[in-house]
């Protein structure tokens, strides 16, 4: 018998008839032996219909007021799923992230979790309860509710499940697992049936948002097993794990892309330290964050900078750039909005050197022209221009073969 | 500089106008150097809206869990309303019934109060804030979410007033104090400046529906000075306090009457002791509320009796009686569902024994028969044909001068 964590997002427990269903799929897991905690989202529309509310009241809303607001969002889903299950003859509790005591720190609408008191829980768990929680919300050290922010559900799974030791957090959502690369560019993508958590935390922060990438690090950090999986269609989903031995195989696990950048260029920089921490620092300073950047020394004692910031912040990005170059009184900017970011990511790029080469060549031989690139351990990424979006991804996934399993 | 609790129940809160509405209102009293409590109901109609959501999945739902679910619909209005307050410059800050500890037993739906913990609330008043506290709902000594029933609002006001030593306890309603009787039967009903406890607990408990009778009871019990105000119209409203020496003067505070009631006689009962228990006592085993008694010694050896209960239960007292009837194979059973009563209600009328002749006289006068007596220390109620209902009222609004203030 094994304590699992079951995450249910908003549209899957976005009518009554849905909760049912996920009631459902709880029992069944329950009749294969298992303890279950469920943790909720609150139901779709509903954190829409509260945000207008206090829209209409205050603009901002008090942010300690606001989180009170959204916290009934989840406390609605908890009760109703419990109904649901007691209804059914499953014994089961709910809980607010207060009545478990989901300590955080204080930052109302984007709080972290610190800590969670799990003996009420691991109490009714013993008793043959289902335990059933409100993700998303917790309380500060003075009491106050406060709330995780963005994928805060997924972030309250993963962690009850390692303060509790549960063997698997589960994630049911939309899809039905982790793809290869997104089906809608390419219609051979395959779901991976396992990936490790360093791939997981490239593919999410590349734009394949299946997973919200802090609950990734957060279950990368306490070793709890995630796998994302549909609520809506059977299927073993994606499961992601510590790296082990037979990922290895795998040289690609998928193809990751961003249609939302855009590139500048600061062309003439006098190469000397600290130049580009000084370019970057007027960037940061206007809270732009920066994603790929590129340096190359020029032959005649300049250089050309180059850095890709997200579309919506080019404008801004553009006239900084240009107020810098007025200050120097040297040198020229360079933009470009019309670009997109393709990655390949995979742990077993690490030992294998021909991933690269491979990559480039495929692009070239569609004529395709790369005008970055930039790695890590287990990703390199290039930008294009957003033209050949849809031909480098096909490309690539034939390319390494992904449409087959390893 | 006092503590003021006001209570805004749901069509004071009833849209994010009101709710603005209600933000003014508090701060106006703020600006009169009170401290200020405040108390809220859900906003109307979202309590309809979450039963209509349980009844969907379960039915009837688990009472635990449906006091979870209940509880949002006031955790709502304290965040929306403590928004509009801050967004207006007035500091303010909102509590659910849990964070306040409001401690209650464990009856779900209808759980009764304790104990409230007033050093988070006394902190905030110190720091000149307004404190909301979330109305109907507490938590029991193992930390479950309860609530506590009809009017349990006006409730959670009165047990923070006794609680934190307020000076008086508002209850906003959507009408504007306490009349002498029902302006719609009498054009000429008297807003009430004033009144007792106990008088009001008759007029509450005879139909008059303005404060429900638990909260009166709770006020009483621990001399809290209750006042009724209307939300939408300015005006001082009834204050309902301690009996004292000025409201001597006054006979006669008001005339309740009751529509519902219908009225059953056991012809011929056998007189001798226990005869009534054992008739009443199948009555109560059905769970039928009686409301009046009366009993009167025949001649012969036999009696009549004769008690009313609510015209819903009619039918089945009068099968209850007829099968009484078959198994003794003696006597007779009459009913009439034709009858209301109305009562005379005033602290006055301990020290004056004329009222009840007045009230008799003036009945008679009008050719209104009375079918039923029934008296208390600050009541006179009488039973009479549906009919002389309006008449009745009239009548003796007019014969005790109510129109005109002591």
């Amino acid at each position: 018998m094994a304590l699992v964590v079951q995450k249910y997002g908003g549209t899957s427990v976005g009518s009554t008839e849905r909760i049912a269903a996920v009631a459902e799929k709880v029992m069944a897991t329950r009749s294969q032996g298992h303890d279950v905690i469920v943790v909720v989202s609150a139901m779709s529309g509903e954190t829409n219909r509260l945000v207008a509310l206090a829209n209409s009241i205050a603009d901002p809303p008090n942010a300690r007021e606001f989180d009170v607001l959204l916290a009934t969002g989840e406390q609605v889903t908890i009760s109703l799923l419990s109904m649901a299950l007691e209804a059914r003859g499953c014994r089961a509790r709910s809980y607010t992230g207060a009545q478990v005591h989901i300590l955080t720190d204080n930052v109302h609408t984007k709080a972290r979790i610190l800590e969670i008191d799990d003996q009420r829980i691991r109490a009714d768990l013993a008793q043959g309860r289902v335990v059933v929680v409100a993700g998303f919300q917790g309380i500060d050290a003075e009491g106050n509710i406060t709330t995780l922010g963005r994928g805060g559900s997924d972030t309250t799974a993963v962690a009850l499940a390692a303060a509790l030791n549960g063997s698997e957090c589960q994630i049911y959502t939309d899809v039905d697992g982790v793809y290869t690369t997104d089906p809608r560019v390419v219609p051979d993508a395959r779901r991976l049936d396992k990936m490790c958590f360093e791939e997981m935390l490239e593919m999410a922060s590349l734009g394949s948002k299946v997973l919200q990438i802090r609950s990734v690090e957060f279950a990368s950090k306490y070793n709890v097993p995630l796998r994302v999986l549909s609520s809506f269609i059977e299927g073993p989903g994606t499961l992601i794990a510590p790296e082990d031995e037979t990922m290895e195989q795998a040289l690609i696990s998928g193809i990751a892309f961003n249609r939302d950048e855009a590139k500048l260029t600061r062309v003439g920089v006098e190469d000397k330290p600290g130049i580009a921490a000084h370019i970057l620092g007027h960037i940061a300073d206007a809270n732009i964050e920066v994603d790929m950047i590129v340096q190359n020394v020029g032959a005649d004692g300049t250089t050309d900078f180059t850095f890709t910031v997200h579309r919506n912040d080019y404008q801004n990005a553009f006239s900084i750039l240009e107020n810098h170059v007025k200050a120097l009184g040297s040198g020229e900017v360079r933009g470009d909005e019309h670009i997109v970011k393709i990655s390949l990511v995979g742990v077993g790029m690490r030992s294998h050197a021909g991933i690269a080469s491979t990559m480039f060549k495929a692009l070239a031989d569609e004529g395709i022209n790369i005008q970055m690139i930039s790695t890590s351990e287990i990703k390199i990424s290039v930008v294009v221009h957003e033209k050949y979006l849809e031909l480098g991804v096909r490309t690539l996934h034939a390319a390494f073969g992904l449409e087959q399993a390893a």
